[in-house]
């Protein structure tokens, strides 16, 4: 049987490694397996969300709201924007899926930064499309204009604070990149750790209200990381409504499950649980940067959830994070970035203890 | 912006009225609607699954195991195949998504009964495909062989039993057309509903292992009917491993919520919950039958967990089904399928007794 030709040039993903695996591989009990590998939100799980969740569980055989109303509602009073300005998909990785399925085809392209998101690329390989990349991590304005005045790309991907290197661009910069864009390419700006850049300096908040007046531009976010529902997989795209009608025919109807969607209008009405998360974060995120100074390496500084330590020669990404692993300790290393590198979510304060003793051992 | 071509062909596929929807519109007190559009289980949810569900509520921020080895299992035991014969889907849909995505294109065309499951087109026109249809809702050889002939398509699908008919094909048949279609088109056979037809009579129960010796045929099932995990989104597809292989790389990571996979290996190892929709179901389908014979209308006879009302020009199912809808009694009108018919799911004995009440009402 033929595949279709694109399917040539994919390599099937591989997910960061789950409790589960270490406990398998390792025999190490899963109450001493740490995983700071995936930028989940360490308090846990919202307990509003936990009692929601709970009060549906005999509800598993009835399909989902898919106008998914009382959602979109909660969102359009966050955001004060329209229901025809959102449509939700499983992760916002899923509206990125749209995205690439709505645009893209063998003679397009997209750009993004050096090291940024691997979906933007995995979805764009899915349909085809070349990939483009400025020489930086950074969204720097320059780099992304003489890209985008040579190829033109269909797709231009800002995101902010950046994943997984932790580094954020300015509002103004940003908006100076959508100006400069012509109105046949899309600006993906994605901020799924927005909640984190925002509450650290105002200069870098973003809201979709922000972008709602350019009409090719779209702004994701999701429910996995602040909202602390990783596991459950909601994320949403807000734009002009144009836009996310044509999003939406590329939308499998019920993309999320009654569960999901319960969990997510619950954790939209609990911003008190994204405070805590956050003042957890900045309070535990302050033992990671003192560590990477006074043992000298250094690190990018972070808007988001986690925190990219940086290495030179005598220290190697791969080594370090197989030596944590067989301790039970999952980051994830940097090395298929092409970076010296490992990023690290910001855990409890017990995980970051757990972290700093096996890690000062490794590097002993 | 320009958008893919494809997207000109698309409408927004709209879904079955759901309970919320009915409340908001007729007013409807949501204990007195009875929704039986779905083919939802109207037993309920698993106890079991509820219990995991509960037990694993405070883990919504964790991502799933991505490998999804224990639910792999579950199934490999059950079907008595390997861990690299299945594909996890957010439904079963998702996997006839990645069909589609892996092997159709504007230069293909896929093959499919007159009357059959609504997603087949949906993901066939995404892909810019061609769509045949045979004369017939039943999947018959002769029919389904000159379509091939003369079109030689990518996908041929076989619905058995079929949606929104509730007719099945015999296993007999299904290798007859199997052995007729040619190595560079993919068989689909879709058991969504082979729980209830297995059960019914075994010349009409085909398991994935009947058709693992073929390079060229994937096997579907779902847990959201007799599993009772509708809302839950989780289906799988199997196949031999090379075919397997491809479908990953079209399957985004994380596709299904950790929630979703909790309650999917708990319902995979419930087989009693299984056995007792499957005897509620048997017991109550009768009365439709019953109905249907005293009314003086017809039915398609039923291998699933709905049954389909067919009617002859003095009474429109448009009419009957808004007249129920207004009295919060939600079927599937089967008119956008070419049909003067409705499709009910068949309920509890209380939710059919209230069925019963009102389409007496309506009809008189």
């Amino acid at each position: 049987m033929k595949f279709n030709k694109v399917l040539e040039n994919i390599k099937t993903y591989e997910a960061g490694k789950p409790i589960e695996l270490v406990v398998r591989e390792f025999g190490i009990a899963p109450e001493n397996v740490v995983k700071l590998a995936s930028n989940e939100n360490p308090i846990g799980t919202s307990p509003s969300v936990e009692k929601t969740i709970i009060a549906n569980a005999a509800k598993a055989h009835l399909y989902p709201d898919d106008s998914m109303f009382e959602l979109k509602a909660e969102l359009g009073k966050k955001y004060q924007v329209n229901e025809n300005n959102i449509i939700i998909g499983a992760g916002s990785d899923q509206v990125l899926e749209f995205i690439s399925r709505a645009l893209l085809n063998e003679n397009e392209s997209v750009l993004m930064s050096a090291v940024t998101f691997a979906m933007y690329e995995i979805y764009a390989k899915q349909m085809g499309a070349k990939i483009y990349r400025t020489a930086s991590f950074e969204h720097k304005y320059n780099e992304f204009m003489e890209a985008y005045t040579m190829h033109k790309p269909k797709i231009v991907y800002i995101c902010t604070p950046n994943n997984p290197t932790g580094d954020a661009t300015s509002k103004e910069e940003v908006l100076r990149i959508i100006e400069a864009v012509g109105k046949e390419s899309l600006v993906v700006v994605d901020g799924a750790y927005m909640e984190y850049a925002a509450a650290k300096d105002t200069q870098y908040a973003i809201t979709p209200n922000d972008l709602l007046g350019y009409e090719n531009v779209i702004y994701l976010g999701t429910f996995s990381k602040a909202y602390g529902l990783g596991g459950m997989r909601v994320g949403y795209g807000i734009a002009q409504a144009e836009l996310i009608r044509e999003l939406y025919k590329m939308r499998p109807p019920f993309n999320i499950s009654s569960l999901s969607l319960a969990a997510a209008i619950s954790a939209a009405r609990d911003e008190s649980f994204v405070e805590a998360s956050i003042a957890l974060h900045q309070e535990q995120i302050k033992r990671y940067e003192d560590f990477a100074k006074e043992n000298g390496f250094s690190y990018i500084e972070s808007y988001t959830n986690f925190i990219t330590y940086l290495f030179d020669e005598k220290m190697n990404s791969t080594n370090i994070a197989d030596a944590l692993l067989k301790r039970g300790v999952i980051i994830r290393d940097l090395a298929s970035y092409g970076m010296n590198a490992m990023r690290i979510t910001i855990g409890t304060e017990k995980q970051n203890d757990v972290f700093f003793k096996h890690f000062s051992e490794v590097i002993a």
